[in-house]
């Protein structure tokens, strides 16, 4: 499998982890989901990331969804490695390599504060990971660090297995035009630049130079369409089938309950058999789903008018 | 001029202070503004909040702006008076409610931590007021204070001039749920309940027995329409203006660059003269203002298609 | 092995793991490691806690440590689970008490906010748990979590395997004074309070009803002797030795450094063969060495002067 | 009077302010302290600061207590304005330099985060304030913002009105030694480095370079004479100075109960009539005052075994 390489572009989906009801997880429904994201449109998968509850995995478990995943997919596969020490990312790092990962993903501790200790801490993963491609995860409002695009671009010219940003500061369009300049100036590596938050802002990200989009959302082909079309020049298209998701894809930004609200339309879909997530895990109110099935019914008539 | 109730229902919105380009307060702009919100609809407005730039004011401008809005509304008029302790807040309250005011508006200190510690502050605020009726503004995002729906029922149990709440908790739809649920079990009084966050998630937020918003857009007529059109029980309609609008809205919900959209719109709209934000404030670079306009371009189009 | 209760009384210190420079496990200083703290009077040890540098292991370094620990120590040993996650939390728990572990110990995620999320992870976790008894570690200047006393009564009261608390609230004299009149007036079971800190307000702890200390510290005979002395009702002594060693004490307070500092002097006593954190590890500098020798020099005569 | 500049050395205490029972200043109180602060050797005052419970004062005020002080005071007075914005720091800045005071103190806004925000504050602060010198506090105990040293030494390189810094990042020992070492390699200005955290590391802060103390404590003759014995040469007598006040240095330390400790002990020495802090305020249990008058009487045994 090749590994992630800094010219990444379309969409890595930040994949679900499946569970039953009862809490276990369901390995059938993996094999879907990953078969589903494919056919939509994807270029790659991203698991084991916060919105793929990695944190709620023992590592025995969390080492058997990675193999599950890249056994399956046809596309890369990121995997999440993020952990309170470099010892045991690494060590979860070496193993998906192994097997076949493209690359890891990694995101600061909530106790980064200065630029200097954001700086430390990425070359101090790029030293640990060797080899092994790694994307930077920046994402200020579930890990409290911030880090501004000159620190980036440091990260960028000094640890070389850097090779891709998640881009899910918020605001964050000026950052992506910062990091462009930077490195159309010269002054830095280009690297990919996919962007997350759920999409909410994807046609004007891509507007500044991101390459793509790696975020989850219950319905993958719009972020596949809205980096198509934009990469065909076609922006107001873009937009057309952007505003036909934005009601729902902001209804699933809410934190907890966005994720509960991905996976019900999941199971509606016949990705996953059960909306379930694992404990502690919020779950849709009879309200909650009222307000997704009013949502699924509007969109899809404002997608046939479109005719998208 | 009446006092603010607990019965109050509609559109509260946020306003803008308008400045010259040099930084000085625009007073010919604020009352074009003033005007232009009643013929909007909305049936308040609310002044010297965070979006209004009032923590760049001095206490003597704070002072004026009141008294110049004060003057020109015809509808009530809510002053934030949020300050570093009781004492500065007293003062900036007392002041007010003596030149006319409904009432007050009060965030909570940053380094409020446990539920007691919130209880106890608005018990402080409430006693320091003395008979001056106030919003709870409850705004985890900006004030870093997380506040449960059992510590608001707590609050308006205690504190009777605790009138309003100004809801932007986020995600909060089941918030508004567990506070409606209380007063409906007579647990508590029934407070108004008007919703912030720009709007981003109106219809739902009526849905679950907000009585309206209290919100800043460039567009306030999409708040007056949603809530007028949910009131009627056209609740389908109510999703169509918001739908419509909510490229837009979205947009303007980038923390800091938002209200330089906002600003800009206003300006364009011929409301205020200057774009300007007071020092430190962002500006729109060209690309901003690019998105800005392809999005109001398509906005403009969408309403015609709509009839709205 | 005994497992952990209630009515543990006198000194649980916090070990250090010992490195050899290369950042390996030193196994000859962790044996020495045992003997030093037992001889030094403690009556139990707690392994793997933060300065334990737990998050810098893998999870196999951590179950080889405590097997290590357990199989050498006459005295109980409470284990530090603390992980992103219940799943792995369990894991490491279930593990650690087959060996014969007496307990484990629990510090929450730094996103908890209000007084029920408290209570919410401490009920999963006492349930995850099962028959385990655990030690509720409650030390907001590194979790960024203020917990009520209140909310610890409640989770005392509902959760039976939550039988200890690692009492470092600061300031918190006053949380145990709260939480020993909930238990006096019968409102709730009296569980072992032991005081971390590094011991800094020991003596006014142990006078508000505190069972003694689980803290680390380069000499934990000062722990053992002003619970001791305080437990004796000889209160003057347990302040003459506590004021001898306290400007050491403050020195190692210093966050990141203060545990440098410790392990300079407990390889300088012979306890340990380096003083090397493993990285990414604080290391002193020339004059924070003349620091500690000069607090070293003056501590040895304070030390004689007094008899002790 | 003289302005404040870099060339500042010994103690500028922090000066509490005095309050009647009921809340109102008391005048007469504030007289005697300044007398009594000048008396036990200070060079300077420092007033309205976090422990001089500033912002529980109104505009009017603040300014009032300013004129009285700066009446009364033979010493330089520095006046904390910090405010929620710049026109506000300005407006209170500009008014006490007209009544005399030496200078200004400035920390930053809680949502600082990163080394380009911090740097552009002050920055900000050194336009806005004009000629005026001004002290940066560095508390990210109390303010949630940490500044690098680089950052600091930018700041000092560009803004020349910042003359001192009142350090107490914590730890800090090696903060101060890198500000030093940039002014000593010619890299930036040699501004004057006061301590504070309530002079609790304050020989090892001489040691490093510190120009002595900005700080409050019941006792200021403590860091007066540290600062004295330290300044010639007599290092162990500085320490046996300190450490017979650390116990009570230590008590004091405790955020919140801290002031109340300080206002009882100053009361009882005749400086205040009242120990009351301004509402919302702590005060000491009976057991607290326990606390307090125990450490009072070693203390007074151990000044008279040193001879101090």
């Amino acid at each position: 499998m090749p590994l992630l390489t800094e010219d990444a572009k379309g969409v890595y989906v930040i994949a679900v982890t499946p569970f039953l009801d009862n809490g276990e997880i369901d390995w059938t429904s993996v094999d879907r989901m990953v078969d589903f994201y494919e056919e939509k449109g994807v270029i790659g998968l991203t698991i084991l990331g916060q919105l793929g509850e990695a944190p709620k995995m023992t590592a025995d478990e969390s080492k058997a969804i990675a193999k599950r995943v890249i056994a399956r997919a046809k596309v890369p596969v990121v995997v999440g490695v993020t952990a309170p020490g470099l010892a045991a990312m690494r060590e979860l790092s070496d193993f998906v390599m192994e097997i076949g990962s493209a690359g890891v993903m990694v995101a600061p501790p909530w106790t980064t504060k200065t630029d200097d200790q954001a700086y430390a801490f990425y070359a101090s993963v790029g030293e640990a990971l060797g080899q092994t491609p790694f994307v930077l995860q920046d994402y200020p409002l579930t890990t409290n660090v911030t880090i501004a695009p000159k620190v980036i671009d440091r990260i960028v010219r000094d640890v070389p297995n850097c090779v891709m940003l998640k881009h899910e500061d918020w605001p964050g369009l000026g950052k992506i035009s910062a990091l462009r300049a930077s490195s159309e100036k010269g002054e830095t590596r280009r690297i990919s630049i996919l962007c997350g938050n759920g999409g909410l802002f994807l046609p004007e990200e891509m507007g500044r130079g991101a390459d793509g989009a790696m975020t989850g959302f219950c319905y993958p082909e719009m972020m596949v369409g809205v980096v198509d079309k934009y990469g065909k020049g076609d922006v107001e298209r873009a937009h057309d089938i952007f505003d036909a998701y934005l009601p729902l894809a902001r209804y699933e930004q809410q934190q907890g309950l966005g994720l509960a609200a991905r996976k019900y339309v999941l199971a509606k879909r016949g990705v996953i058999s059960s909306a379930a997530l694992r404990k502690p895990g919020a779950s849709l109110s009879k309200i909650d789903i009222n307000d997704v099935e009013r949502l699924l019914a509007r969109q899809k008539k404002r997608l046939a008018e479109i005719g998208a």
